[in-house]
């Protein structure tokens, strides 16, 4: 049997997403494994004992980041790493993040058994707290290992009850003594849930984003006059609300406007005093715009702002206008990219260039090492819910793609 | 002097609504003074002992409702009584309610002081409660006073900290004996500020309201599909707040689309998740319709359905409606609003007929006795706000306005 012909197990990957799964399991048919929480500590503990069944090499480092290291031949070589992220939204679904973890141990399984050696050494790595659910940012400690944020700076991230991050990677016993700091790597792959609805409306299996959409956010505030709603006419009314939800009428026409495959949404509004009978006084909503093209983008604000000015003047109420974040669009490495579409291709499974619109783990590896992403459908496109669903045909197939895709660069000297 | 010559003593009033103003004064120039909080009870107290300083007869009754009695002539015949509120809003103003306490306690001095005597029984009252700022709903006294509301019910209203409505009219030591009960009331005039711009604009000094307007009170429901902003296209999406924002410039665009002098307006609106990055899944909305035209409110909240179901329909956000609250308008009893006018004309103040597009004590005394009501201007319209004022020229023709046409009811036989 040739390397060609090797395939992961996707029985026992479905055996592991499920036995995952059972932990922080929800009625609704979800999980809710908060990052560093008991039910995290319980899967990373399932995960790390996996690891060591290999007999991988297990390494904790100052993140609480799990890597699973096997050597490779000459292993002195920069390694090929794929993981994600084990823990979930606060009713997430049973594929976001968990698939990208388990589908390298797959991957490890498979070349174990197989008794395959590779040139280069193999890892797979569990990100800590990628969600950002109980402690924001999201992917920290990702972005610490790969510099872009302060170590001390993520270890004092709190979560509502005010707990630290550091003392809570303590408490469960993953505080490792490894510095969290990125080293040469080969290649970065992550395989993850679209998370979107373009596969499964395409009809294809594999999904090869070219990179991460740009995306810039803004803080929009109006002003307002409460008064009484009885008593107050019509005219020479400033109502803050009528304002917003022009703008955000506005906001919803924008990607129509521009062309591209922008996105631009208002997820928050904070509306003043919020009271049926006064009318509002001030109100604050959020803007989020995305797309490939970082001008584009730039050109849709412009046009959103001038319409937001226009109607702020129009209703008398003052605007004040945060630009929050702004972060360029970020292109995958060309050749990753394309080994991902063509292991596909030697696999027979269907599939499409994309772009990823939500920020992941790869983004930051991005930045220190060469990184692409595989994609599978989303049942209808839903996830970040309980009912997030993805066929066990298509996690198998991406498994494969992933085992190919790090053959592949594992073997590059 | 003949009795047209009497006028009060505007400078005694304005001392009387400063005084008033130090019970619960905000740094902003307002007042605090919660229903039945410790200010309500220093200014109740305040009250009382002015009554008692005329030799009035003080009746409290069981909902804490404060009457000044003085005798008629023939002090069997129904008395002519004119009142208002002591209570304000959390960050209310100077004039609203306590305005129509002392003014007619100001008409008592000045019939005290001149020894007028009327052929009917005077009163000035304070109802508990109107603001229903801190015990929902508004004008609950006055509602028990005039059954329309049950006193149990009442007394089981709880604030934010759970004290019961009942429970805190003991601790400040006014839950009388008297049954809180309506009995024949020969004319009930409320003199208020208008909380409006109108005769600020008209240049008027004293409207005589026709009435109040019709409210019309609906709450509306909408569920989308929540999905991660980034990877979601906006083509299939179900965004429940940009179908909210579509309705809520319907709303706003109602009462130049059906004209009259209706007033329409979203005060408040709930957005689920409300998170910058996940498309709104679930918005709540309330939608608040007035007009003196009863069938053309009607007709309006047909033609908003209609929009808001093709809005819904077309967006994919299913839509629950409530029709929750609808009050017919209330013409006030026109022999006396015209005598406001004739008193104003008498007095050589400007006057106008307007409408109570709010809700007032005099609404529920208007079902059980001959009612009407004396707006004076609110500078720039505002009320409800720290910054509501009214000169004190105004204040005193209010007063005068209110003398003459208490009179004339008292000396009717």
């Amino acid at each position: 049997m040739g390397i060609e012909d090797l395939r992961v197990n996707g029985a026992r990957l479905r055996n592991s997403l499920e036995e995952m799964a059972k932990i922080g399991a929800t009625p609704g048919g979800g999980v809710q494994r908060l990052t560093l929480s008991d039910e995290d500590k319980r899967a990373r503990d399932l995960f790390v004992s996996w690891l060591k069944e290999l007999e991988l090499e297990v390494i904790v480092d100052s993140m609480g980041n799990i890597f699973g290291r096997r050597p490779g031949k000459r292993d002195d070589l920069a390694p090929v790493m794929s993981g994600s992220h084990i823990d979930s939204q606060p009713k997430g679904g049973r594929f976001d993040g968990i698939l990208g973890v388990m589908s390298p141990l797959e991957v490890m399984r498979t070349v174990v058994e197989n008794k395959i050696e590779t040139e280069r050494p193999l890892m797979v790595v569990d990100w800590t707290n990628e969600e950002g659910s109980r402690f924001a940012p999201a992917m920290v400690a990702s972005g610490v290992w790969c510099g872009a944020l302060e170590q001390q700076w993520a270890y004092d991230r709190t979560d509502l009850q005010g707990k630290r991050l550091e003392d809570e990677l303590e408490r469960i016993g993953y505080k490792g003594s490894v510095p969290a700091k990125h080293y040469p790597v080969h290649a970065y792959y992550e395989y993850h849930i679209e998370q979107g609805p373009i596969l499964e409306r395409e009809g294809k299996t594999i999904g090869a984003p070219k990179g991460v959409l740009c995306l810039h956010w803004y803080d929009i505030h109006l002003d307002g006059e409460a008064n009484q709603v009885g008593p107050t006419p019509m005219e020479g009314r400033h109502d803050a609300l009528v304002a917003a939800a022009e703008m955000i009428v506005k906001v919803d026409q924008l990607p129509g406007k521009m062309g591209g495959n922008m996105v631009a949404t208002v997820g928050e509004i904070h509306n003043h005093p919020n009271s049926r009978n006064i009318i509002p006084d001030g109100v604050h909503f959020t803007v989020d715009i995305r797309s490939w093209d970082d001008d584009l983008a730039l050109k849709a604000w412009d046009d959103l702002k001038a319409n937001c000015l226009g109607i702020a003047e129009r209703r008398g109420c003052p605007i004040r206008i945060e630009e929050t974040w702004r972060v360029e669009h970020s292109p995958f490495d060309e050749r990753l990219v394309q080994r991902v579409l063509d292991s596909a291709e030697a696999l027979g499974y269907s599939s499409m260039r994309t772009v990823s619109g939500a920020g992941h783990d790869a983004s930051y590896l991005n930045h220190v090492c060469p990184t692409a992403m595989i994609f599978v459908p989303s049942i209808g496109g839903r996830s970040h819910v309980e009912v997030e669903d993805t066929t066990w045909e298509d996690c198998a197939a991406g498994a494969n793609v992933l085992l190919h895709s790090m053959l592949k660069s594992a073997n590059e000297v």
